[in-house]
């Protein structure tokens, strides 16, 4: 759709999909945090958003002093933020009323406002051109359909538009760490078991589609991305050649430091127990943030990482040594077949 | 002293400081960590190291492992650790021993061994050095003399081997940050309030002299750099110049976050929402590590660290906008006049 044909003034390009990666426009639910403050008489608000809306923070701010009285303080979060397991629980604890933006809850709690920050990005040019390219045809009419949590008010609009044109829309809820149906996490995939042999993935990256496409070999993920405007199908060979060249790297380590992520909701105590208590040359390491300045100061051989998984996979080539998902870690060492590389996924709750 | 006339074999380079950056030995007291393990019957055992310390971390669990139960677990924090400030809290709660590597005790605690891992580098050849080529005469026999936790050790024979050269040796302990009598912090200077016009600082780095010699801008600071094997005065104008030019640059902000660092020994709740209170520009932003990549996502135009004032000054020019300490947020702001910029200091206990 040119932005001609649209009937909208030239310049306007808010559905285009291109444009909002600079112009969205977000509803921050002022009005809920407000009722809350007052509701509990607080005197302290914390707010916590992720990397790409740190940028907001002081304009949320702004806003929220306006309407608050004034002596309520509020404070803002610099710690990095990935996900709804990435809670700063420092500031949780030190503030009567927590707002986590931009991701939907993964552990209910009263104490915090999820403030979910929906796209307001248009899905459906993206989801018409992906029929048009990708999807298979008539005779292949099962399609699973699964988004993350950006796109999640669309969803079911998404799954008419499907229905409208002939196809049988298959969708569950994942596990407990997932909030909606057929929503996806960039650790947690098992909203897209379902009865299709073609899942279609609406959102923006390449992370969480080359997961997606990692934990089900089977099946074919047609990537409808309305953000970067672009339809492809996911391809994971790439990806498993860094995969498999950092386990061949590992298996030579003499030394091993296996990581436990500190982080409220990436913490894999028993992998990263059972690592260190079967393996001489381990090391169990603590932290939060798990990054290459940090990893450098060590100096192993190599690592495993049992938190979040889009670190060791996504900015894994970054760090001095080969890091490691569990997974990979017993290939490496011998425990399983080279062919069983997957993807390393949280299963259940945190 | 020449490595030929020391008498020592070609290639002992063992007391020469130089080659002591490469090969030193510590004492890391692993026979008070196994006693202490024993007399708590502790199951688990956390060892945090200062980041250029790290590296031995593998080797010392090593060694404990083979002196300890082996139903006991060793822990090591990867945390960035700057200091006795900069306890890794969430590991010390969650180990039954928790030892600290490389600082001297800031906060006593029964929980917290803290091992000092002096310095084993000879400090009187550079000392002689210093008396030769840049401490004023017995004319002016008065010398204040302060050093870092590493070579404390060595602080008694150091006054003595002044003394036995005619100085009059003036030392006081600082305040209740300091632990030993003479101990200078990057961030406290109080031991050197003596009544001498020179003072003696005996170390490695640039960090803790500047500071000095910024606190006490009326005495003459020399350098005796046992690390580097170097001799020095203090000279505050490059850095002075630095500082200015943040300031003049801040004092275009529109918008200032001020951030409260979060570590345990490194909080000034106080002057951060004192600055917040007063200036509707000025957003509070929680963080524990403060880094140019957390703080460019908030893209503010300038910031006020209430946090450790090392990261301000040493760090300082990394930061995509000026970051400011207090004192010098109140210069840009037009609180207080341009000459009154002076170093940052923590005074009293955290």
């Amino acid at each position: 759709m040119s932005q001609e044909s649209s009937g909208r003034p030239a310049g306007d390009l808010s559905k285009t999909g291109m444009s909002l990666k600079h112009d969205r426009e977000w509803d921050y639910e002022l009005d809920r945090i407000v009722d809350a403050v007052e509701e509990r008489d607080a005197e302290t608000v914390g707010l916590q958003f992720p990397e790409g809306l740190k940028r907001r923070g002081p304009g949320v701010a702004d806003d929220l002093r306006g309407s608050l009285p004034e002596d309520v303080s509020v404070l803002i979060s610099g710690q990095p933020c990935y996900g709804a397991c990435d809670l700063d629980t420092y500031l949780m604890k030190r503030t009567d009323v927590f707002v986590h933006f931009g991701h939907s809850p993964m552990k209910e709690s009263e104490k915090i406002i999820y403030v979910p920050l929906f796209s307001n990005v248009d899905v459906f040019p993206i989801l018409e051109r992906a029929l048009d390219e990708e999807l298979a045809e008539p005779a292949d009419d099962d399609v699973g359909l699964v988004t993350t949590a950006q796109h999640m008010n669309k969803f079911e609009e998404m799954r008419e538009f499907l229905e409208d044109r002939g196809y049988t829309v298959h969708t569950r809820r994942g596990d407990e760490r997932l909030t909606h149906e057929g929503q996806v996490l960039g650790c947690n995939y098992a909203s897209a078991e379902v009865d299709a042999d073609q899942v279609l993935y609406v959102g923006g990256g390449k992370f969480h589609p080359l997961g997606l496409a990692m934990e089900h070999p089977e099946k074919r993920v047609v990537i409808a991305d309305p953000v970067n405007n672009a339809v492809s199908v996911a391809d994971t060979e790439k990806f498993m050649k860094q995969r498999y060249a950092a386990v061949h790297k590992a298996m030579d380590a003499e030394t091993w430091g296996v990581i436990f992520c500190t982080k409220i909701g990436q913490g894999r105590w028993e992998k990263a127990e059972e690592i260190v208590e079967n393996n001489g040359d381990a090391y169990l390491i603590t932290m939060d943030e798990i990054t290459p300045d940090r990893l450098r100061n060590f100096g192993m051989d190599a690592y495993v990482n049992t938190g979040c998984p889009r670190i060791t996979t996504d900015d894994g080539p970054q760090f001095h040594a080969p890091m490691l998902t569990p997974g990979e870690y017993e290939i490496a060492v011998g425990e399983k077949p080279l062919d069983e590389l997957s993807f390393d996924t949280f299963q259940g709750t945190w």
